[in-house]
């Protein structure tokens, strides 16, 4: 079995086109994960860019995506010093399913911060706890999570549409743009702690790649400003082992309401 | 002179092709207000959709805009029953200057929140503070700020990247999907408070609706979260006349080194 470096790869075929094989580890029954899509379509947009770092990448799902072959666009509407604009669209079956805006720039890694928000409290990696069936999804990607965000596990949710866990691959892969994307969209739904159950679909995910991480683990902090109207948003942040915070996410999705 | 409906307003003149008359007044000498533009673009993505209201909107700013004909495209993605999705291109003289992706859909204006997290604070109207030349972006938009958040103005920037603002538009209008556009990118960029100065332009923004806003005056609640290596972002929440969240925003710009 290939890593995630084979699982997002990026195969040109002609100008702005790429093949791919998408890999079904990285789902679950209902669809393939958005954050490993994104990924996909960072690395295609990097493949046209003269800027190595996905800076900003907006995706609207339009439909499903299924593991196996897939092709992706590049279709570019900006080349820049400090930022270049694509449009990136990833297409099965001769259908689009997923249409992104994908800035990309080049970011400093030596680069200290003028201001920055200081890291939420998360436990240890120790006092933190797995959960998942034997699926792909965990099988590839090791996330321990702070057990006070997981009662829903049990019956108990909290009440607040919080969830943090730390991250990495089950392989060795230093953190880099490509996993920033995964990790935004990695969590299980923050409204799983409002009783909410099954499948929460998607609709828009923004994240922004804020600085180079560094090696080791992740950690990911989820949570929710509002739930009205079957309407959710999930933020999430992204902080490397030293501290630093990388990336930023706001998705909006559908309160699921079916069963898990 | 007309009002904002006439400012944001878009003919039809093809099918998915809109022709509009962009007023100088909603912007600043370097270019038209990225909000406005916001606003003209979800005039049109209504236009086109059976759903009244903007639930996703993700701009890039691939070139400024200046007053005057402009054109908008509406390029339909996905149209279904709870969110319909299209690309939106603004072009001036030819060249595609700013594109979006927008998701319209449907919200309950009686909805009640299942949860939402609390607004900030902020002072009453009557403590808050005035400033701007007279210029026609002041002409046009009430904003009555925080003074905490106003140190800069007088040489004592608050090192924090906040701004918080009191903002309706100085002619009768209720507001609704249009004018919570305009309200996410109106506040002076929060890294004024940063030693910052002139002319931060906005690379990416994506903004969400939230909920269908009561009649009154709109608190704007900015914030950033990192400055570095040259960008930062710009989180803004926009709250209505009854506490109530409608909408959200998060933009990721550059740090501004000219004067201002």
């Amino acid at each position: 079995m290939g890593g995630f470096a084979a699982a997002t790869a990026v195969l040109k075929v002609a100008d702005g086109c790429y093949a791919v094989d998408l890999d079904g580890d990285y789902g679950f029954e209902h669809a393939l994960n958005g954050g490993y899509l994104m990924a996909v379509l960072a690395r295609a947009a990097i493949g046209e860019s003269a800027h190595p770092h996905p800076i900003a990448t907006s995706a609207s799902f339009l439909r499903t995506v299924a593991a196996g072959p897939a092709e992706v666009r590049v279709e570019p509407r900006k080349s820049g010093r400090t930022a270049t604009v694509a449009r990136v669209i990833l297409a099965q079956e001769g259908q689009d399913r997923v249409e992104a805006l994908i800035t990309t720039g080049t970011l400093d890694g030596d680069a200290e911060p003028d201001y920055s928000v200081g890291q939420e409290k998360i436990p240890p990696i120790e006092e933190c706890v797995t959960f998942g069936a034997d699926n792909g999804f965990t099988r590839r990607i090791d996330l321990r999570y702070d057990p006070a965000t997981m009662g829903w596990l049990d019956g108990r949710p909290s009440g607040v549409p919080e969830i943090r866990a730390h991250l990495r691959l089950r392989e060795p892969y230093d953190p880099d743009g490509i996993l920033l994307a995964l990790a935004v969209d990695a969590l299980p739904p923050v409204v799983l702690n409002m009783s909410a159950s099954g499948w929460a679909p998607t609709v828009e995910l923004t994240w922004h790649m804020r600085a180079v991480p560094a090696p080791g683990w992740l950690a990911v902090h989820g949570r929710g400003r509002l739930v009205s109207d079957g309407w959710f948003d999930e933020e999430v942040e992204v902080w490397d082992s030293t501290g630093r915070l990388v990336a930023q996410s706001r998705q909006i999705a559908r309160v699921g309401r079916g069963r898990s």
